[in-house]
């Protein structure tokens, strides 16, 4: 884990967990726009086999509005990426790129509202992942 | 254009310079793992009209394969998204997230050789739209 991540080790496995988390990021009104089974994709274009792990892109609609009216250029860090990676049969990390280090990647405060709201709603969606173990 | 992207400005339609983004990433080995069509998107969800924008997801797996096996929170901010996006109707912003950015956010150096390399491939990927002209 690093500084621009929020991130929960749970101890569930990892198909249970990304359920888990579909559902947590749901509640708090996230949609997911894209998916990437990483590790179906690695094995399918360089033959190599790495633990379950998902890319989920995570969009709240009215927030990612709300972050492109006022800098266009965050297009380029959206959606939010949430990421669950298996660690072993009973234990998976669920990370999420974190809002502020978004924003603190354009430099700007006309952001400040939109990634507050963000990292509160991601935050209760990996709490609400965490409470079900 | 802020300091974390890449990005160039074309006088070409929107239509024809996606299609010279996916051509061009796709001659230096990018991968489009995910697409999202920002208009169509912003319209169904929130009945909102914006100009035509699509997030492009790219990956180069094999940059990717040793970008998760130095920092697995690297995850978290991939694929790199390359944003196509309407200005008027003879003018289209192209802008990409800085590999270097990315890698800023991570705060390890074991991240700088696939991150330069990434960053090169990028570049050379928006010097072929640009030529394009």
């Amino acid at each position: 884990m690093t500084a621009f991540t929020l991130s929960s080790t749970v101890r569930r496995p990892y198909g249970r967990t990304l359920a888990d988390v579909r559902d947590a990021l749901a509640g708090q009104g996230f949609g997911i726009l894209t998916e990437i089974d990483l590790k179906a994709t690695l094995k399918s274009k360089l033959d190599v086999d790495v633990q379950p792990e998902t890319i989920l892109g995570a969009c709240r609609p009215a927030l990612a509005y709300r972050a492109l009216q006022a800098e266009p250029s965050i297009a380029a860090v959206l959606p939010c990426n949430v990421v669950v990676r298996s660690v072993d049969a009973e234990t998976t990390v669920v990370e999420a790129f974190d809002p502020y280090a978004m924003i603190g990647l354009a430099g700007t405060t006309t952001l400040d509202d939109v990634a507050a709201e963000a990292r509160t709603r991601l935050t209760a969606a990996l709490a609400v992942v965490e409470q079900e173990n």
